[in-house]
């Protein structure tokens, strides 16, 4: 009887907590962010896998912004919804005991429940990166595009310069079957282009990005450095507002998402 | 008819050459360097159908040494004979253009007919790095080994210093059913490590290694550095003369051929 009694007293009752995660993950093997209904192989998927089993329930996990399939992440940041007496550190080691090599929760945190990966975003940075050698180097490959021919990075920050700012980006935004922005105006805060090495870096920071704007934005800059395009000549691709104007788009495994602040 | 004799006078005799090629690949999907009976992706084989491609004969590439499963080449030494009237840059753009994504030729030199990418090598450099953090990270994970616990660098040193030297490293030579070396001395020029960022590097060279030598230099070391052995059991190590007096071997995927001299 007085055991039964302790044990009452010792339940633990789950409360509402939302967690905000910081993940990483190797894009190669992903078709994507988010879940498909055909059951690809998706990040969102693995993590919503990852937090039922943790916590027992049906969660929602939300992303700072989708990745398209080979995109990588440094530090993508997602919220998820949980009843749980957990505490994040708790969290962040039963998440990697559950998730694949391939994808990793770097750090875990309580936040206040109205805190939302996406809405609460304030701007977010992402990499693209080119191997900028004759030949190409297998050991670099899966996470920057093979670029050989000679890139003028003088020329690629001139033309930078007319994307950073207050613009409709209209003209580098690709055609979405599952989402159409019809508000197409966003913020570049800023364009950061440095070599490494073999490694050409173009960082581009923005309160929001339209789909595929990166890695139109890096097509766009790769013409201005081999010189098929003037730099002047990206003020008038966004005038155009068509996306047809513009350069095509670089592939996806030359990006990476870099940071997302809030 | 005058068009017939002007085809013979520039008819080109193929003569006999030997190419040194510095190639690289990330060893994550081919089983290893040598050629296998079953039809395994093997580098060599990668190697060979493309010489013959190119060359249109029947070639043995030789490797300055076989790199196991797994294991990466950032710079492997690789000698080829053919009766050709290529130039190296040309073979160097052929061979490119035939090998799969995670191989590639870097660079390409005629040599005189007696060089041998394995006889004529004086010293071999590999290093074995170590993602040492709490938390794995998916973008390092294909280069280095994920290893969470605290590892005392100074400590590593000091065990690092009864390897170096001429010895007998019978202790660190794996089972190999290819390959009896009864010959079990090498010398060791030098092992540096170093930390670069979250990755700890251990560089190792010698005259010639043992099979699985540097994974099991690399076990050891990972003991010392961790304290589950002292550094002057590095020399007991050495003297039992018994691989099974050994810790375990590292993993494949933390290895990578550095660099070959001759």
């Amino acid at each position: 009887m007085n055991r039964k009694v302790k044990q009452a007293s010792t339940v633990i009752h789950p409360v509402q907590k939302n967690f905000k995660l910081i993940i990483q993950y190797d894009g190669t093997d992903f078709k994507g962010w988010q879940i498909q209904k055909n059951g690809e192989r998706t990040v969102q998927a693995e993590m919503t896998m990852a937090c039922e089993k943790i916590f027992k329930h049906p969660v929602s996990v939300i992303a700072s912004g989708r990745t398209d399939s080979g995109v990588h992440a440094k530090a993508q940041v997602v919220s998820v919804k949980a009843k749980t007496r957990m505490k994040a550190a708790e969290v962040l080691r039963a998440l990697n005991s559950h998730l694949p090599p391939d994808c990793a929760v770097l750090d875990a945190k309580e936040m206040r429940l109205d805190f939302h990966a996406q809405l609460s975003a304030k701007e977010k940075t992402y990499v693209y990166r080119i191997l900028n050698t004759k030949i190409r180097q297998p050991l670099l490959l899966r996470e920057a595009l093979f670029f050989p021919y000679d890139l003028n990075i003088s020329l690629m920050k001139k033309g930078a310069k007319y994307l950073v700012g207050k613009h409709d980006f209209k003209s580098l935004q690709a055609h979405d079957p599952l989402r159409a922005d019809k508000e197409t105006v966003r913020t570049i805060k800023r364009i950061v282009i440095k070599r490494k090495g073999d490694i050409i870096e173009i960082y581009v920071t923005a309160d929001g990005f339209l789909y595929k704007m990166v890695r139109n934005i890096a097509g766009i800059l790769l013409a201005v450095g081999c010189k098929q395009m003037l730099p002047q000549q990206v003020k008038d691709i966004l005038l155009f507002k068509d996306r047809t104007k513009a350069p095509k788009t670089a592939p996806a495994h030359g990006l990476s998402l870099w940071e997302v602040k809030y």
